[in-house]
């Protein structure tokens, strides 16, 4: 080992090889000191039960959504499909290092090798195959931006499972490079509201020309699935099972973090959901709790602060008021955020598990405004060469405002963020960026106000 | 090494260290038995003389384009730009074999990993280095479906030298992605024709509505960079320097066949200029002219047929015939091919090395339909999760027909082919596809003809 890490520390890729793959997932559950509020029934307001879930999900992930025990076993199965692109790349961004003149070491875990481009297919993957194992023929999903539906779509191709897509109509109609990659990886895509569902009808009669909301979609995905008993729903962050599986980030980097020589003073991630912050920080998370000195910084939109200024309660996940109520951070379930391009930041609330870890003070959300987020990738794409998503360039944003803060400092940090997709599919965000047609936006504390009020309706957090 | 050997059979992917990046291009013009024939002055007819090509090339790359050395040194400065995504990885195509139940394996050397996501990357680097090193300040060139343009971008970014491309109009209008992609990347990009040069005036003058071509761009990018001292013009294929950068990739597929355990029977890529092919295979041609029994297929759209149809000969590497004249295969320098989406293989010519390389014998064309290539290209985004470039989809058709030969013969034969990018940003092709709106093109024999009566105004070759 010391043989490597000697060599490593001069490369700008840490690899491992295949047989390195983390043999289970991390359940950050077991380690926490203070256990996260339970979900409750929207109508009986009790804690939920694995049979209120079991028409939605496979009675594996049920367990893995409730489970105690600090490794879940990654199946044979799973880890064989992940050795198409992991372990992922570790990069040590010297370019940018060089630019940026910092003292400050900056690593990135590059997740945009994944087929479907981020690291959504982490996730995917293993909920299609615990789908498969318990006999599901399809699978429904929603899909905004498109990451989540193009990371299920290849999954079900692969373990020959029907996939529809419920796609936000604004989505489908304005990105159909990306509905033409789910059609590639076999999937069906609908542009949402459709006149399949009860709840697409209803909206269609009283709003033909709806541009379509994620809130619908997930109605309509969750609609389909209920009334079919080989149909399942699948969702691509949030809940505790999708974070959990996304852990296998984390512990690849502990692995090339030790390669390098290295050790984090600060880990920082976007978060819309949670599911990518979660992959990269939970491992390291039971470091700090355990005493490590380290800052892990989720990063949010400016325009959608639901970890800054969004009060903790119980709320929903989704706008039409289908699911559980989570105990999380939340801007209200009818919050439609601004038309910021990281749709995929573009969610109302924090998953329950995050929530926790903030209030628990292990990390320390920031917010950035959307024109240094671009002008960080910008940045990023002339020194480092590859053009990340939207979301990514939160994170980057970040790092970049650390390796300054190095430098004032002169502090020999070192940085670690996870680079979460690329933006190859997003390109017209930055087409508008360099037109000046893009904004910053900041929330009126009247919205923050009316997310309290509607979260007063529902049980308050002990 | 026999450990690593037994180790990486089982393995998806094998990885080299950045270590085991070739020191060295391969030049295959020191091994051929019969030398190619040199390119001519369309003025005098007689062979280009390194200053004619002075005003367009630095000396460093007019010196390899003649170089009879069989090794050339690769800059430490460029092979460390190459190690952000170089060695590439070599993946066995197990989920594809599977699928077609053949007992043939196939390996892909996945290219897609560049920051520009194909070959391109490899020689654009090489040529801003160079130019660099001559104090060149800017460099022009045109690009069509954007891959070339993308790559010379990213590059003369890495350099510090201004980058101006000149995108054929009709691209330009339909591909938005692309343009913002090299803006990010830092060059401009022009609309071509344009006002800025007599040629492009010359054409909007007489048909302002024109879609622009090829060769009004090349024109544009030449004449910008003949006019001023301290600018050059870059070409991304065809020329000499340019094949023997991309041999990289071959000289790694060595090494990484042989951590497989295995040697390849069948060597496949796609062929538009030529460089991707000659960069996986002319490090193998090596082999066969030492009398290795390989067979190497350089796989052509059966509407743009220059390997399989088209004539021998002196002819103009451009429309507007302001390049020497260069000994290839060629369909006449004035044929527009049809609008098929691999715009990468829309060339009417063959580099000089490759036409010489088909005609000793040392490899076998193949020509194969729009049709086929995109099903084929589908089958693999569903078995190997990744999205191949049109160029590249029409690789894995000869490989899917190699494979599905070898089952019929009951042999286990290995192949190995050149997946030379991804699709990501050529998406919309397979929205067509699946929308039932792509047809084959099938090219006249008129054409032919009258490509071999354009070739009688020019010298015989002997």
């Amino acid at each position: 080992m010391l043989f490597l890490k000697k060599h490593l520390m001069n490369e700008v890729k840490i690899l491992l090889p295949e047989s390195e793959i983390p043999t289970h997932w991390y359940n950050i559950q077991a380690d926490m000191p203070n256990k996260p509020l339970p979900p409750l029934h929207p109508g009986t307001k009790q804690p939920v039960g694995p049979q209120d879930l079991a028409p939605l999900f496979p009675m594996e992930l049920i367990k893995q959504e409730v489970s105690q025990e600090p490794f879940i076993e990654i199946p044979d199965e799973v880890r064989d499909i992940y050795r198409q692109w992991r372990p992922s790349p570790l990069f040590r961004a010297r370019r940018l290092e060089k630019a940026l003149d910092t003292p400050a070491k900056i690593y990135y875990k590059y997740e945009g090798v994944s087929p479907s481009g981020s690291h959504k297919t982490n996730t995917a993957v293993a909920q299609a195959y615990y789908n498969k194992q318990e006999g599901v023929k399809k699978i429904t999903t929603e899909t905004g931006a498109g990451q989540w539906g193009t990371a299920l779509s290849i999954a079900c191709q692969m373990f020959g499972i029907e996939c529809d897509v419920y796609m936000v109509r604004i989505s489908f109609n304005q990105k159909p490079y990306r509905k033409a990659l789910m059609n590639a990886f076999g999937a069906t895509v609908y542009s949402s509201p459709t006149n399949r569902t009860q709840a697409g009808r209803n909206i269609l009669a009283s709003d033909p020309d709806t541009a379509g909301s994620l809130g619908i979609a997930i109605s309509e995905a969750i609609e389909m699935a209920v009334q079919d008993e080989h149909t399942k729903y699948a969702l691509g962050s949030v809940l505790n099972h999708v974070l959990t599986h996304q852990t296998i980030i984390g512990q690849e980097c502990l692995k090339q973090m030790e390669m390098a020589g290295d050790f984090p003073d600060i880990i920082i991630a976007p978060l819309g959901g949670g599911s990518n912050f979660a992959g990269i920080s939970f491992p390291f998370v039971a470091d700090k709790i355990n005493g490590a000195d380290i800052d892990i910084i989720p990063v949010e939109p400016s325009s959608c602060p639901t970890m800054t200024r969004a009060p903790f309660g119980y709320d929903h996940g989704d706008t039409a008021q289908m699911t559980p109520l989570l105990a999380m951070h939340s801007l209200g379930h009818n919050f439609v955020p601004a038309p910021i391009h990281a749709g995929g930041l573009r969610y109302h609330g924090v998953a329950p598990l995050i929530s926790h870890v903030i209030r628990q003070k292990l990390a320390t959300p920031r917010s950035i405004d959307q024109l240094e987020c671009y002008a960080a990738a910008v940045q990023w794409a002339r020194t480092e060469g590859f053009i990340p998503a939207p979301e990514t360039s939160h994170a980057i944003a970040a790092a970049i405002q650390e390796a300054k803060k190095a430098k004032e400092e002169g502090k020999e940090k070192v940085i670690l963020f996870n680079w979460s997709g690329h933006g190859l599919l997003d390109l017209i965000g930055y087409d508008k960026y360099f037109n000046g047609q893009l904004t910053n936006y900041s929330l009126p504390q009247e919205e923050i106000d009316a997310a309290t009020e509607i979260m007063k309706k529902y049980p308050k957090p002990a």
